[in-house]
């Protein structure tokens, strides 16, 4: 069994390796590569995409699994080699029932509708890319219908980004928490808006990369196991367990963008650093799902990032770098500037409060979709009618409305959205539970210590990788089930403080 | 047999997208890669080579050349399609002569000795590396022996770099060139040394590569198909014809290194660049041999980059970056500082003069190793008799003697020096041509015009890629055989100005 596992484990290391060359090649295109590299690196990727799902499929891999069942069940459920097969069962056997061709199919077509998108949107003109979101659209529920039985047409879709959730249960999750987060959006929007202003002075772009490097390093981000690059949309990527990258953008006149997404992509790139060695190019050796890895990134950035205690420590330091800008601004003022709530147009610049509110409103949309209750030509009208009711902002174009966000146009329709809600909701339960273990964090945090922290999550989550799915992890970490009790309890506090609700 | 054709060119394009996928990984841990990404980035890159020579070598490649026979034969001898199909089967037929598991050995056992090196050479110490060497050796005498027929055994080695060159052919070239450099040297070493202090105060790393970029955008290096990174060792790497990089290093306190490295590189860059697209992913889209790709890296760097027209329309400008430094020194004092000759110790450092003598002993000792007349444990002292004999130096330890280089501790032994005075020699063949065709080039090169001697080199070299063997090429581009008549003549006319000869 021993060498059969072994035969296991070679043939996933080198369908890893031929991925993490993928990572590498998109993480150059996305970062130093010359314009004149573009068509052939898409040939490039291509190629080793291919390869490595042609090796994934091989059915030597499926007898493999089958042999190692015995052994699997002999062995105890949290083992690292029954784990290794458990995982690389599930998904085996989601690889292989889908059709090679179509897969290529959706991913052409993903390609195409990407620049068709680019184009549309530059131009304002939904009807240009319409065309393509409806085949898009055609493509998503054939790959659903690749696994029949499901309970809802976007269960297997979710299950790419977030195993095991369904959508019976975020519908109901997302139903309680807009029932909280209405009135606390409503009782804020109600007040005097919170004065921004110090943040949109002028901020060098060398000062803003020198700080937020000084941030990260102190959170735990390890330099020399990665590094940062400045990109065009910030990401974080990884070639193994020792070279986890982060990428950031500088705008001039914000400081809050480079600074939080700097902090956010850590808090992805720290979970992949902490994954235990051992899982090292195999399907464990990465986080356990979208939402799980959204719910690390925002811990960071907005628990720890936004809180007042991390500031009692950084902004000192950030008045010493930015003495024109910043040395008449008070803590508080620059406090509240970070934590502005607004009803606004744009997902991505959103405030914690209502950034959820965004989430809902694409997710809905999505299994309206995917149950044939709305056409792709009625979507544009059903994006802006949801914001107006829901965020109480008109879209005065489809290129901020409908056309916003890059995922229906590249990947597929459905299961794509959920998990940064997943994650705001997730990271408040797990944070509550490293308190519970260690009260003394927040008071370390306003020295600048954040190793506990960071010890905890590495212990109970990082270290971990997808060994246990999103809800095995949650229950493991904090007995209980997902809740959205610690997120309304933290929203209800911070807020609170800040906006006498 | 267009399907055939087309078959055929698929898989090599497959072939290309996984060896580029390689290149990519290995510039990317050559400039910016983390030290912890180093193991993961040693089998990642193992992967991808391993199935590039398997599918290279797969017998359907074998039969598809076989079957295109009789298209081949139909097709004049300079069509795209005859010299796809040619050059496509000489690779492949020397790729298959050499047994997977003994290929594997090679570069493990490379892999290996380059370690060792690594270390003994750090710590001066050639008898830690001495059996890896002689293991070496003994590999690379088995390389050569999958090649049986030879007329000397460094023949098929030397092939894998310079196709088609034979020993005795640059034996006698060697030993023509020798006859005319030594009482060259002689005579110049005899005289008062250049005063080259100029380029060694303190050059800022910025200015240096501000003016390095300048430089080479005007000789016609595309920064759109094109970049220049920072590295240790300064090479030149191309991922397709649209993507071709350089990097380079800075010393502080020398201003030649950065400077025509630089120069240097983006010679070997212009010719990638300037391959004919339709070549693009098959066999023919590369330099056609090491001594072709470094007669053009000459030419710009030497030629062109060290002569007085180049630097009377550069001088002002390095002037006005470096006032403090060069405002008091005469266009001539940097002239000569830039053309010193001196008899020394390190190949990569020496002048245009004592290069070749330095590539002698390297090829003489080799041929040596590989007739069985040298044994590894008598090769450090054989290394200082010759410096001291060809040189007139006194290798004050191994280190800097014969462990200076890495190519004898990574590749193989034989075939890997001769192409630097190969080089040297038809560059100089070819500049004569050039100037035969155009002789307006030097009037313009004063003026800082390029194009002409650009276009000229495009036209004649490097749109051809590998579709001509080295000597094909020589013979259509100069109406001659290689000779070292032109190289002479430039030597003698460039030092007889400077020295008196």
């Amino acid at each position: 069994m021993e060498a059969k596992l072994k035969e296991l484990k070679e043939r996933l290391i080198e369908i890893n390796n031929l991925k993490s060359a993928v990572g590498v090649l998109f993480w150059d295109q996305a970062t130093y590569m010359p314009p004149g590299g573009a068509d052939a690196r898409a040939r490039q990727m291509s190629t080793l995409e291919k390869l490595a799902h042609e090796k994934f499929i091989d059915p030597a891999i499926g007898k493999l699994l089958e042999e190692l069942r015995p052994y699997e069940k002999s062995l105890s459920f949290d083992s690292y080699e029954a784990a290794l097969i458990r995982i690389t069962r599930r998904e085996y056997e989601r690889a292989v029932k889908i059709s090679p061709s179509f897969q290529a199919e959706l991913v052409a077509h993903g390609s195409k509708c990407y620049d068709v998108w680019s184009k549309a949107r530059s131009e304002n003109n939904f009807s240009k890319v319409q065309p393509y979101l409806e085949k898009m659209l055609d493509l998503s529920v054939k790959l659903a219908n690749f696994f029949p039985g499901y309970e809802h047409i976007a269960d297997p879709l979710i299950d790419f980004n977030d195993y095991g959730m369904k959508t019976s249960m975020i519908r109901s999750l997302f139903k309680e928490l807009r029932e909280e987060l209405v009135p606390i959006v409503q009782k804020i929007t109600s007040q005097k808006a919170a004065d921004d202003s110090c943040l949109h002075k002028s901020f060098p772009e060398e000062k803003q990369l020198t700080f937020g490097i000084d941030v990260i390093k102190r959170l735990g981000y390890d330099f020399k196991r990665g590094r940062q690059d400045k990109t065009h949309h910030p990401f974080t990527i990884d070639f193994s367990i020792g070279d986890v990258r982060i990428t950031t953008r500088i705008k001039e006149n914000d400081l809050n963008d480079a600074l939080f997404s700097t902090i956010h992509e850590a808090g992805h790139a720290m979970y992949e650093q902490g994954i235990s060695t051992d899982f090292e190019g195999t399907p464990l050796g990465t986080g356990t799902s979208s939402g799980v890895h959204e719910s690390q990134s925002r811990l960071w950035e907005n628990i720890v990032g936004r809180s007042r205690g991390f500031w009692k420590f950084f902004y000192p330091r950030l008045q010493e770098i930015f003495p024109d800008q910043l040395k008449s601004v008070p803590l508080d003022t620059f406090y509240r500037a970070i934590n502005k709530v607004q009803r606004s147009l744009i997902r991505t610049d959103s405030d914690e409060v209502t950034y959820n509110l965004h989430v809902m409103i694409r997710f809905d949309l999505e299994l309206q979709l995917l149950e044939g209750k709305l056409s792709v030509s009625d979507l544009p009208e059903a994006w802006r009618e949801r914001y107006k009711s829901d965020l109480g902002v008109k879209s005065p174009d489809d290129k901020d409305g409908v056309m916003q966000d890059v995922h229906w146009y590249s990947d597929h329709i459905g299961g794509v959205f959920q998990c940064y809600t997943l994650g705001n909701i997730m990271c408040s339960q797990f944070y509550e539970a490293a308190l519970k273990a260690h009260p003394e964090i927040p008071s370390e945090i306003e020295k600048g210590k954040f190793d506990t922290l960071h010890n905890w999550l590495k212990e109970n989550i990082y270290q971990h990788g997808s060994k246990y799915t999103a809800s095995e992890l949650i229950k493991r970490v904090t007995g209980k089930e997902l809740t959205i009790e610690p997120y309304i309890r933290y929203l209800k506090n911070k807020y609170g403080e800040l906006y006498s609700l």
